[in-house]
């Protein structure tokens, strides 16, 4: 509790005691906040609802119950792709979803969520922290969506996917039905693949009857108990759409701006520790699922030939260009992530690229035991 | 505050004012602590003292001042190498530092830093959170140290680092005398260099006068003002030897046991928030100084050789080894360590890399504005 606080509340037992000789209920229970958090999220969803689960529990033990936190699975108060504006207009407090589900409302929100052949999952939290990101994505937050941002969570590396056939040249793309929504199916359609919007409850089945040949989801820990493996041989690792997508947490403003700093101070701390708690969960958890995949499934990982990539690479920049003319506060917040991008591209080749590099070559190593 | 604890509070304040009717002193200041919290750095050194002064800041801010953690830098109180003596004595109550440097107290400390051919700093967060490594590392510093352990930072990946020659095969190893601490000079000693042992200070002159042909620190950020470009013209680049060094948060235990349980959860998510922090401080500032070096001071970056790296990773296998071999508590940390290395090396590879792979091909993207 923020010391003023205690002191005023004493001050107020005090009066209330001097007057009754007994506490009463308001004057204890007057600084105790019940608040509801909606989710984008199925209960419990892999990596996405424990994740958000995580940072609720955390911001109701630090605050010693004096701001509880209610985490409410998608649909249960509103559907999942009004979130934003059940936090707009107060109807709840805060909301756990991804950017890009707000992309029609504006265009920026998008981007906050990453991009194609964008950044790491560690690059955009520096972004973040040291790239002038937390200002910017506040700045767009409040305007759009009258809401307090913050940073909550990262899937790291999405994976482009599954498929039912191989696909080796960009010829290959030419008719492809691809299940892959956004800025990545956007791209894949201009190289000419079909994309077909589906629900996710679908995919399986699609996928299974060859109604698609391709479903892209996310990575394998999100993807263990969806069965793709079942319908479709090859696994897509290449993970150029979506290199790092950013998570977030969305306050009502209002309700921000009334929390006292220490308040303030605990649902920021809890929602960074989030963000490394989430990443930790997707990285440690597709580690051995992608190894069942492999060796009990017979998946066969494939990668994106230099041919492909590079048609992908210069086909992205033409769809963001063409976005960041349209919306300048896309051109605003694309700006800054791309020159940041820039500023980090050589260095995380020589960092964690080639160290990755490193350890991969064939020498002895004790075996794990 | 927990919910109880205010309650408590509240019936003490209550008892005292229905005796005096005012607020006695020692009834307000009773649960507000003051920690001095050491730490094995100089003041806001970049990076390391500047993210111990963002856990202090964040621990004093989110409990309302209830817990207020000065910090002191190394010297202050005690010696750096002193640190952790200082707070299993309880002359202070809390430290921040690097667990290699208690392995002359305990050799399993060394890999709670990491270890060679290790884990980069997403898989170590993930083999913390996820992996089992909290409860073994709170396991040796409850027993070697009498203190609580929680992860609070992480360099990232540190580079072998400035030499004044080529270094282009095995045979030129030979007779290289290079400053490089720990177990990574350990292995280059074994393949023929000749380790000198320097303090950071000396580092720079002895470089310059060719006393040494090699020196290691850590990353581009933390050798900005180091200088080194000046007297060695090659910067080796592949991390082998420290592929993300764990900084740690160490708690007295009966200091730690004494804390209420909203006030355990303050320290913990401020911790885990400062993991992610001091990552992106040593991410977003390397970068741009990484370019400085290449572009401004004409350093060339190298990266070391298939057959450099095999013998590298088969050396760091024998020393490893040996230490296992020689304390079943190391041997303990090393195989939890080793066995989720396992499970995260074919993901990493196919996440991580393969995406930063695709990222440095070559094709038209929008320049930076």
């Amino acid at each position: 509790m923020h010391r003023r606080t205690f002191l005023k509340t004493a001050t107020a037992v005090t009066a209330a005691t001097a007057a009754a000789a007994t506490v009463s209920s308001p004057a204890v229970s007057q600084n105790l906040r019940k608040w509801r958090m909606v989710t984008t999220w199925p209960k419990n969803l892999p990596g996405l609802g424990t994740g958000a689960q995580y940072f609720a529990d955390q911001v109701t033990r630090c605050s010693g119950g004096r701001l509880t936190v209610q985490l409410f699975s998608s649909g249960e108060i509103v559907p999942a792709f009004e979130s934003i504006d059940a936090v707009k207009s107060g109807t709840v407090e805060m909301g756990h979803g991804c950017p890009y589900y707000w992309k029609g409302k504006a265009a920026a929100a998008e981007f906050v969520s990453n991009f194609p052949f964008g950044l790491t999952a560690q690059e955009y939290n520096a972004w973040y922290h040291f790239g002038g990101g937390d200002k910017l994505c506040d700045e767009l937050y409040a305007d759009a969506f009258g809401c307090k941002f913050l940073v909550c969570g990262n899937t790291g590396v999405q994976h482009p996917g599954w498929s039912r056939k191989e696909v080796n040249s960009l010829a290959d793309f030419q008719g492809l039905k691809i299940r892959m929504p956004g800025l990545g199916g956007e791209v894949m359609k201009r190289l000419g693949a079909t994309v077909v919007n589906l629900p996710g409850s679908e995919v399986p089945t699609a996928l299974a009857s060859g109604t698609i040949d391709w479903a892209e989801w996310n990575n394998p820990y999100g993807e263990a108990s969806m069965g793709f493996w079942r319908h479709a041989k090859y696994y897509y690792a290449t993970g150029w759409h979506e290199p790092g997508t950013c998570l977030e947490l969305f306050v009502n403003k209002a309700s921000w701006d009334s929390l006292e700093d220490d308040l303030k101070a605990i649902v920021e701390q809890c929602a960074f520790s989030t963000t490394q708690v989430m990443l930790s969960e997707f990285q440690a958890r597709s580690g051995p699922v992608l190894d069942q995949f492999i060796n009990k499934h017979g998946v066969i990982i494939k990668k994106l030939s230099d041919e492909q990539i590079k048609k992908l690479g210069s086909t992205s920049a033409e769809v963001l260009t063409e976005i960041t003319g349209r919306d300048a506060m896309a051109k605003k917040v694309f700006d800054s992530m791309n020159k940041f991008r820039g500023e980090q591209k050589v260095y995380s080749d020589v960092a964690e690229a080639d160290f990755l590099r490193a350890r991969s070559l064939d020498y002895s190593w004790p075996a794990a035991s």
